[in-house]
Order: C-alpha cells, then structure tokens, then sequence
C-alpha cells in the first residue's frame, strides 16, 4: 500500500487534536508537551499505578519513554502498555539507552511483549534493542543508523510493528516497506530531548491515522526533517534553534509537508 | 471592598519577593519558576514528606498542584497544605484534570478540607470540583468559562475562597463579587503549563497582599492577560510566544498593568 | 602551579565532549542538559538505584544536585557518588538549599563523606555547608558572597576539594589558591536552575580536564561569565536571556574565553 501524500496525515492530527498520554522522561516532559500542542496534539503527563489503567482508556494514544525510569514508573509503564493493548490503543516505545544497563534492558523486554505499535529510536538503541552487541554510551547514538537498517527490520519483523530510526538520515520500516527521510538540521542534536518529543508526535500522528500506523510514523518524522530545516536556517545556536522549531511546527501546513519533504522508499536486499 | 489600583498589587509583590513553595507537577516546574522569577516572586521546588512542613512553615506562601501526582507526593502535598492551614500561610489548589479520574478526585476532596485561600483551573475542573457533571477528557477544559461561572461561584462560597476560572474569559469570585478579566493571546492554549505557573503566581500575589486576596488574584491573572497581549503582538508561534512572554512579565509596570488591564465587575443573577 | 590558558580546558571539553551523569532536580533537568549540550558536553539523566552504579561506572563525570530530593533520590545520589569515590571519576556537589532543612543537612553530610572533587554553591549554601550560621531562606542567596569567603576557603581545606562559589562575583578555591571572576549579567538571577546547570559544567570541565580541577572549575564559571555577558547584551528580559545563553555558549570560541575573562588571583590573609 502506496502511503498518501504526507500533508493528510497532518490534516488528520490537526482536525483531531488526539489526547496523547505521555509517560515521559523529566527531561522530555515540557518540551515534549510543547511539541504536541505546536503541531496540533493534546497532551497529558501522569504515572500513577493508582490511575494510569483509567486514564489510558480514554486516551487516543500511549507514549512510554523510559529515560529516566524507576521502579513505580516501570510498575505504571507496564499498567498502561497493557491497557493500551487490552483496548486497541495505538502506543509507541523509545527504549532511551537501553543497551546501558541490564535494568533497562529488562524493562524494555516486558514492554515489547505488551506490542508497541511503534518503537523510536536511534542507531544504539535499535541495535541493542534487536539484542545486537552496540556499544551504546548512553543516550547518544554511537552507532550509525546505516549500520543499524538490517536490526530495524529484523526488529519490526519480529513484533510485527513499525520502527523509526532516526539519527543524520531517519529510516521508518515495517519489515516489508522501508522509507528513507532526509532534513533536519546539524544543531538538533544540540538540543535535549527532541528524540524524546518525536515519539510522542509518532503516538499522536499514528491515533489520528489508524490502520495507517507507517504512513503515519513517516509524516511524524517528515514534521520535524522539514520543521528542522527551516528552524535551522533561521537559528544562531541551539537556545534559538529549539524556540523556531516550536514556531516551525506551528506554522507548518500539511501542503509544505507534503511539497518539503525529501522521501525515499529504499529497497533493501 | 473595592479593588486597589492593580498596579498596587504588583508593587506589593516586587518590593517584597514572597519565597513561594511550589509543590507543582514535573510538566510546570521549570516555566513555573522562570514565570515567577520573571514577575518578581521567588520560587522554590521541594517535596519530600520528611522536610515540607519544615519549609512550608518558612515560605510566604504555598502553591499545590495535582497535575502529575503519586502516592508521596499526595502524602507531601497534604502535610504542606495542613502546615500551611496551621500557621496561616496563604496556599493555592490547581486541581489539574481532576475529572478525568477518581484517584484525583479523592485526593482533591482532601485537599479542599485544609482550606485552600485561592482555587485555579479552567472550566472543567471547576465544574468537576463542585461536583457538576463535566466532560473533562484531561488537562484541557472543554467546558466553556460561561458554562461554569455558576460552578465557580458555587465553590467559593462552599469553601469560603477565592475562585479563579481561566479561559478565553478569566474569572475571579469570593461568592459575592465577581470579576472577569479579558486579555491574553490566542496561542497562550498551545504553550503548556501556563495555567500551571499562573497558579503559582496568585501564591506570590496573595502572599504580598494578605488580607486582599480577591484583588491579589484578579492582579496575577492581568498580568498574564496583559503580559501575553504584548507578548502576542511579538510573537510567530509558541516558542517565541513563551520567550515574550518571560520578557513581557518582567518589563511589565505597575502602571502599565493598571491601565491596560480589561477589567469588569459583573452583576450575577 | 599556574592555570592554563582558559581556552585550552574548553578545547579539551569539546574534543572530548564527556559524558555527565547528572542526578539534579526535577526544575534544572531540561535546562541543564541544554546547557551541557550548547557547551559540548554529553549529559545523561537517570537515578533509579537498581541503575546508578553501573552507569556512574561508566561516565566520565558526575553531578549530584539535591534540589528536589526525596527518599529513592536519596538513596541512589549516595550509590552513585560512592561508585565514583570507588573508581577515582570525578564528581560534584551542588547543596542546594543546605541550610533550610535539617533532611538537607543530614544528606550533604553523607554525601560529603564520599569526597566530591568539587562543591559549587551560593554563598549561603556555602556558608551553611561549612557549619556556619547562615539566613539561607531556600533556593536564594541572601548571604554575599564576600562574607562567605572564608567560609569556601574552610571547606576546601577540610574536605580536600574544590569550591566555586556564585553570585555577583564568583569565587574558586582549592583551599590554598584562590580565583576571582567577574561577569555575567543582572538578568540570570531572573533566570531559574542556571547555577544547578553550571554545577553539572564544571562536573564536565573536570572530566575532560583530570589532574587540574581547580583550573577547569575556572574555566567552567568563566564559559557562563563570559557567555553571561553576550547574552545579557542581546536580551530584552529573561526570556530572550536563556535563549542568548544558550547561543552564546554554543559560539563561544577557546579564544573568546581565554580573552574575555575578567579572571584575578586573589590572595586572602
């Protein structure tokens, strides 16, 4: 299945305003709140075990970013995967640093069994994901996403899911069809948590574009390449890089999507 | 009682910099104390059970808000609220999203029993606090400001304290008088935490303004009406929005704010 | 032993950009990986205690922020410091409002016992960490930073360690030489969370400058300084402060910093 024209997914979130709920990193919190209501999302942040399962329910989608997990967040992170596979909500997993330590390698073990319908994450943490050796550091991604294309596929073959790797080029793959995304901007990784923040915008782009779970993830990541590139040209360093990112991604219009953004389906053999 | 010149409260607050206990939610708690900071207030974060009361009881005022609660939190915030209550220190409730689940509401009507001095949220918390039936889906209001006047002035008799409803229309209420306040910026809604840190701001203005804790509060809500109005017209999106806004608040005068400020006593039936 | 030029302990940061475990409060997560990434350094936020050792392990510096501590913060903060103690990694201390509470107080004296490589505070912290009577109200300096001199100087002496001391003037000390440097700009008082994100610099200043602690604390201070001071001349508030900062520390050359530091050795009898 061809995907559509980028701009009507957008569309799609902009009439639908969906309700994320983001169970987030400290760091990631406001701005990722921040890049939802710029693009058009409605967010909420909570993680109480005593009130996720209630609160997931009524949300259109799910976003579990382990950043900087403990043992209760861990506890409401798996109530609310759970929740969001009992009831058929989409949600989307970014296993931050997950080759780091076993702690997080096991969390991220129960979550993939709870079926992410997206997984969000650079180079390191999609080969350590994939239980590939990496040598993760931490949050960075050490690894190149070129070398990390094969474990994406492997990876969203076997939890029959879409993975985004993003790194200098992003890839977005559901083990059949692969897609190839360039832009951006060489001061993003020069601002915290923007990783972080996309995958919230995947959650919100795939609530609003069901059954279209890979064009949906594309258009998330087309948003930031595009939004990127013009925040860029317009920055001298990355304190005004991350305010015209926001202002980028407010002003962004589903027909610049679809005309700006440098897609490429890649065969891969 | 009339209200004094706005301007004074704001004077008030700059001359006497009220150390602020923010108890706020993990979403708010940067742009809270920058809000506060750029106004003239002095925040401070903590929450540990062992060591709130201790530093309740030396702060000028206390601002609670539920937005990411969990079991030590609530516990802390309760310990706080009760100092608070015993030594007469002025404290604020932001019932964030409190319809959305019955963990919040049972920790709300806890809270309500310590006597908070001033309540905020938008239309559908109020609605949701006084018991009304209410389609809060979360952290957004979805009921309108006019809809839920009535629910406002409700609460503030019921529990002897200053209401403070926010929305395309801001209102403030003792029970007996009532003012509306209009103002602000149509991106102010796709910036977070605004509300959050507006809460936080009626602490530092009820604290440099005991015993006007009606006027305190209608002050706090003009300065984010005339201060986001400025930042508006400076504006190309909510990232620059957030930065005028800082700005804004921070050259913000007592004069300008007794000017400028649309304000009106209103008659209820 | 004479410091280096200031440049060349920058050079060394951004040719190594080391990666900073920072355990810091909820308020100056965001802002303080920000400051570390415009900089060139690579901050990493995590704190479970199932977790920290085999991170710290692993990281070229630590920063250890008590701001909004509470019990598993606790806990962890102490693992994570005696795993640097155990495998010589640099580390600092950053006591934020030591003074307000006796939790506080029982913590630094723990975590002092584990031997931070360097202590960054006001003066009232400073003060207050060093067993003198101090107004400390919280988060605020209200002691100058003159008065506390002695006070950094004491400490350095009993724990073997580093001091840098911030406010109108900052101070370094290693106990036997002592630095002054001026700059900056009136607004970052207005500005939240910028010392807890300067405590989390000099942790990466030391990494990447191992055996000269005393001049990479310099460096560290003089890098927001200097920046401070670009900054201040482009901002229109407090807003536009933090974003200029950011820029500016991203601009800043070796050379810049190494010219424009107002930098004295200061002898005290």
């Amino acid at each position: 299945m061809p995907l559509r024209p980028l701009g009507d997914y957008l569309e799609a979130l902009r009439s639908e305003t969906p309700l994320v709920h983001c169970m987030t990193n400290y760091v990631a919190m406001n701005s990722t709140a921040n890049l939802l209501l710029a693009t058009g999302a409605s967010p909420a942040m909570l993680h109480a075990p005593e009130e996720v399962a209630e609160f997931t329910a009524i949300s259109a989608a799910l976003s579990v970013n382990i950043g900087t997990i403990s043992a209760h967040w861990a506890d409401a992170m798996l109530i609310a995967a759970a929740t969001a596979d009992k009831y058929d909500i989409p949600w989307v997993l970014d296993p931050v640093a997950v080759g780091a330590t076993r702690y997080r390698q096991a969390l991220c073990t129960r979550l993939l069994a709870l079926k992410p319908g997206v997984i969000r994450g650079n180079a390191s943490e999609i080969l350590a994901l994939n239980g590939l050796a990496s040598q993760g550091r931490g949050v960075d991604a050490t690894a190149t996403t070129g070398q990390a294309v094969e474990a994406a596929i492997a990876l969203a073959q076997k939890h029959g899911c879409v993975v985004a790797m993003t790194g200098e080029s992003d890839w977005v793959t559901d083990g059949t069809q692969h897609y190839r995304i360039e832009g951006g901007h060489s001061l993003m990784p020069h601002v915290t948590t923007l990783g972080c923040g996309l995958s919230a915008l995947v959650a919100a782009f795939v609530a609003a574009n069901r059954q279209a779970a890979l064009g949906a993830t594309v258009a998330a990541l087309a948003c930031f390449a595009v939004a990127g590139e013009s925040a860029g040209s317009r920055a001298q360093g990355p304190g005004s890089f991350q305010v015209a990112l926001l202002d980028a991604l407010y002003q962004l219009t589903p027909a610049d999507l679809t005309t700006h953004t440098h897609l490429e389906a890649v065969h891969v053999v």
